[in-house]
């Protein structure tokens, strides 16, 4: 547990913007958990399982943070409280990678395939739901024993 | 006022990180000013007028968000409630002005010239104590007056 | 083929710095071979298999340009032309993959299957030598199949 | 003269897109100043001061490489031997900084000034011709006297 005196807790979910509804209700899921347990929830921001977390974030009146891509803070979705408007694209996965604790994993394209990868380039770990089966992601078989899992491998 | 729906109003401070103890009691004075009326704070995270300010904020309950230069996040001073590490040094500063809704610069030296550089650049309205006499900035003649114009100016 | 007229073709070499002296040697074919088309040569700048490239490339008076993770332009290794310092860390290779027309990866740890991933979700062709077998990847089964095919999928 | 052996050495020329002719032609006269002596033009890859410059260096078979603020390589002026995208807007200007050994700035507005605040924050010396009067900017009277300057303050 190395989360710095002070500065909050704070859990990165990854996955797709075009995704069943079946891992829409998972990412709803890992959200409102993340919040239970009174983690920040850190994002990239825009839709699918990013929004469906902020959406369980939210009700359970959690803090979500996106890291934008895009280069105005107006965009991401309408479940943040907080947006960081980085301009660079998909380059800005390294940052929220960095800056997160633990991490969650739904589904998801290369995209989150790069997110993954810096994880375990950096030392993150990174917990998996039907997503990318890479060396090194702890699976995980339910949206609560993801959240579990998140918070023991901080 | 173009603060979208959810998201909260977020206000930068800039400033150095070696200046003297009036400038301290400056930065303490807008960070409190800007977390009584609701605000975010936030900042490139380390010390001098970065962790006064995130001093001042704290002292109203207020919530402090610094975007680091450096690769963990861990570092950063101890009033920050989130630390975004964003691994890129002083290129962080554009970040830093994409993401919030009007800045304050106190005093500083080249780095928040760039950053008052990249808000007048990207229309980001940045208010002056002490600081860079650049066309532009507006000026501010005391704490409270920083504050207030940051506000009146999103 | 999309490269524009007056710039020249760009090939990203990919690849780890701890690696066995087999990886080493197909390196340098490798990036003796896209100077031979006339390619320049893109990749980390580092040591292990972006070194190897760079002695290949230079052995055959090719330009070598190395996007480097640290913040100084004197680091990266000793056969660069062109020193890029990006002060990202492995943010950079975001970067990299959007200044190339195709890539060759070979061998590599969660670095190059960050870059990997960016590639398939950029649309850029990436060639696999003894590397991450993931969707996508064309393989080569030699360091010269490699280089004919990364030409023939710019 | 910090230069690596290997490493060509590389002038930055920093300036505004819509700017008059009578910088057009000392941006123009710069860039074959530069690639008169060597080296390696290196700028934001944009119109303007940038294009001028690269038309210059082009008028001498200097190289030229513009870090694009662009995600996609093929954009940039067409005088530009190779391109870096980064995907990154302005923040790009950071990087362009940390890659030049001196640079030259002429006219421009807000992005120039964060280029000439990044040169003396990381300890790059910066000629001015006609540009921001920034305590540190080293004047010069002409471009032949530019080019003479940056090179004499590598």
């Amino acid at each position: 547990m190395t989360v710095r005196p002070g500065r909050r807790v704070a859990i990165g979910v990854f996955g797709g913007r075009d995704v069943g509804d079946d891992m829409l209700q998972m990412a709803e899921k890992v959200g409102s958990g993340i919040a239970k347990l009174g983690g920040i929830l850190i994002c990239g921001g825009m839709g699918g399982v990013m929004e469906a977390a902020c959406i369980g974030a939210k009700s359970q009146d959690g803090l979500t943070l996106g890291i934008l891509p895009t280069s105005t803070k107006e965009e991401g979705n309408s479940y943040l409280d907080i947006t960081i408007a980085t301009g660079m694209g998909s380059a800005r996965n390294s940052i929220i990678v960095r800056s997160i604790d633990a991490a969650i994993a739904i589904d998801g394209k290369y995209g989150t395939l790069s997110e993954i990868a810096y994880c375990l380039e950096m030392g993150v770990n990174v917990i998996g739901l039907s997503t990318w089966n890479i060396e090194g992601v702890i699976e995980a078989n339910s949206p609560e024993d993801a959240v579990a899992k998140a918070y023991e491998n901080i």
